[in-house]
């Protein structure tokens, strides 16, 4: 190894690109701060001919990713190519099998394999970094890997998606509805063609199962984050949610209990004096309760060019300092195996809305069905619409918050609520954050 | 070196406690993460026989600090003892020159000699770690150092002081005065007998001071940290500053630009939609704007016993884990010495309130003078008294927000004003937060 830290890039979309105008921006600050100059000597992407806004010219081309691994005159190789599979993965198994320190901003890779990883780089004694995995700019990973690593965390949430805090916040501001503000996101850049991995809850839960995996001492478990997204949130949940004092946000919530995880990325109503609740726009926040820090808050820009570019060369300073240790925060043979908390085992409040047929009897229908599955009523708003009739096929919305219970009674309200009469359509269910 | 990490804790006072405290009660957990056991094997502090909570007989014991540096069976030294000299700083000189690595909370004494220790540590090759010395629990200084290291940073602010935040929320919410609220902290124990340190902004300028070498890679400057406190914010500044839009925080401003500095702690109007304007109660928060990552916020306890011993064990554990380097980010003799901006030289927008005399002619005397010096007029508010009179005795508030604009003007503006008939008292200045 020479002096200079010498990174190889997969991968040159916009983080990519970020990557190397920070480098040329800072280098000299970095250099300071490194301890060495820190350089990339080497890349490789799909388009050779791509216009990048970077000169490419001074670096060696390789391509096939794969290659990057095995060249001389490379320390380090940072992959930004995405993909928990193919060639990411083919990538990162090569770098550290070759001794040399990796570094990802790539969620789902470390989500499904980062267990893996973790223990061929303790094998090989280098480093397997992933700051910008994980609400991109916002050094979290660190602040938890580190920061309140005296901490028994007991849990860990957040907003870790900021296409879906986009589209909230701006539902939100402007009244509209999901699509409209989807499409509109999408027009902008916002969103992707395909936005299902956003807006279903996939990155953020990738995303939760990392934080949970450092926070608690457990291995990694992506299969068990119960997952669902903002796609049948309504201009009236937030309206109605505004006016009992919340806000409406996708949460990533684990918890850690008696040796046991609770992983869930849902939409889920904020009290508006939550540090969350004050998380506007596509930034990411995160918290994390500990039992002697008590709660710490991060807020910052979770994805874009810069941001991301920020936390990958952070974690290139780290290795050129030479400041790193096991990914997880521990060894990975040291990592716990914990079973998943039944979302019905937990305790917690919940709003519901029914969609109901304007007619006489439903208030008593849905109620009874509470009632018989033990779900304690703390409000109630029916917004009138015309007077009720048998023959009514007027639709309003009625909606219910709970007080704190099991959830698995709210589970069984719903159940119970099958078919009935009553419901013009399916129930919408979000939790409250009372953390 | 023994397996074990075997710490000297010099001061048992509430953080000393804590730590002692943390330790046992995390053991298991901090060994898997730092990778070997970190164990207390000698302490002292000023009186033996008073009751922590925590069993000391498990530890050997030396009435005078200094002599835990030369102790064989210590690998590193935690103090907690506090103040910038005295047996605190030859402690530090001492466990330096001993090739041992040294923590501690202890501001005052980083702010005036971090400098020179982190000098010492580098010749020594170990650790000079102060994660606690600055916002308690929040891993703030870990976020700057590496956490955001890859960026230019231009700007690092926040609240700094728990105790001053307390007051200034406690007199939001309940419109009580300073005194007041001062009297019932102490009662409360969240503020100290002399609340010198902490209220006149002090304790927050050594913050400060450190934030901003850590964050411009410029060597420790507190002498020219412009330093005020809270003693002269009245209930109606915060009633006036709500009604304009504001929140009244004592903020830590730092600034960086074209190699020169500015450094502020003073009480300043926070816009509502700010990260700031929704600290509340004794929570410390730190917001940096990086040149790739923009703003990056922290938020979390900034003092108390579990958040302090926090940062204290985080200390301890990097440096078993043996992730460190130089204590400022860079080498010290990388740090560049910056000349310090004159607030003069800053634009911004400022928050005055006058005490006049109810009488005609008031206004015209002082707009002439904000007229005169150049300053202009964004906003202005006088609630009115009685009928004003050629002999009254009434006096009434003026409050004027400006445009923004050099600072001189304003400062040239009270110049002029200094003696006028229309003033019955000292003019308050605060500035206004436009980051």
């Amino acid at each position: 190894m020479t002096d200079v830290l010498r990174v190889a890039l997969a991968g040159l979309g916009t983080v990519g690109a970020g990557v190397i105008k920070l480098l040329d921006a800072n280098r000299e600050l970095i250099e300071r701060r490194a301890g060495r100059p820190i350089e990339v000597v080497a890349v490789s992407a799909r388009d050779r001919s791509r216009d990048r806004g970077v000169d490419l010219s001074r670096f060696a081309w390789e391509d096939d990713p794969a290659d990057l691994a095995a060249r001389e005159d490379v320390d380090c190789v940072a992959e930004l190519i995405g993909g928990a599979d193919g060639s990411a993965l083919a990538l990162a198994r090569d770098t550290l099998a070759a001794g040399k320190s990796f570094v990802t901003a790539n969620k789902a890779m470390i989500a499904h394999h980062g267990l893996e990883l973790a223990e061929a780089a303790e094998k090989a004694k280098v480093a397997l970094k992933y700051e910008a995995a994980v609400a991109g700019g916002i050094p979290v990973i660190k602040g938890l890997r580190e920061g309140a690593a005296a901490n028994e965390i007991t849990s860990v949430y957040g907003i870790l998606n900021g296409t879906c805090n986009y589209i909230l916040t701006e539902m939100e501001a402007k009244g509209s509805d999901f699509a409209d503000v989807l499409a509109e996101a999408q027009r902008l850049g916002y969103a992707e063609a395909d936005p299902t991995f956003d807006i279903d809850g996939i990155d953020a839960a990738h995303k939760l199962a990392i934080l949970a995996s450092l926070s608690f001492g457990t291995a990694l478990d992506f299969d068990t984050v119960a997952t669902s997204g903002i796609r049948r949130v309504i201009a009236e949940d937030i309206l109605e949610a505004r006016a009992l004092g919340f806000k409406v946000r996708l949460v990533g919530t684990a918890e850690a209990a008696g040796g046991k995880l609770f992983q869930r990325v849902h939409a889920c109503l904020v009290p508006r004096d939550h540090p969350l609740a004050h998380v506007a726009g596509s930034l990411n926040a995160i918290v994390a309760q500990g039992n002697f820090v008590g709660r710490l808050f991060f807020e910052g820009a979770g994805a874009g060019e810069g941001p991301t570019a920020s936390a990958v060369v952070a974690d290139l300073i780290d290795i050129a300092r030479g400041e790193y240790g096991p990914a997880f925060a521990m060894p990975h043979a040291r990592l716990t195996q914990a079973e998943a908390i039944e979302a019905g085992d937990r305790r917690g409040r919940a709003y519901l809305r029914f969609t109901v047929h304007d007619r006489p009897g439903v208030l008593a229908e849905i109620t009874a069905a509470m009632r018989d599955a033990n779900v304690s009523i703390e409000s109630m708003i029916q917004r009138g619409g015309a007077e009720p009739s048998e023959d009514s096929d007027d639709v309003v919305s009625l909606i219910i918050v709970t007080h704190e219970g099991p959830e698995r009674c709210v589970i069984d309200a719903l159940e119970r609520l099958k078919g009935a009469q009553s419901l013009a359509g399916e129930p919408m269910l979000m939790h409250i954050l009372d953390l």
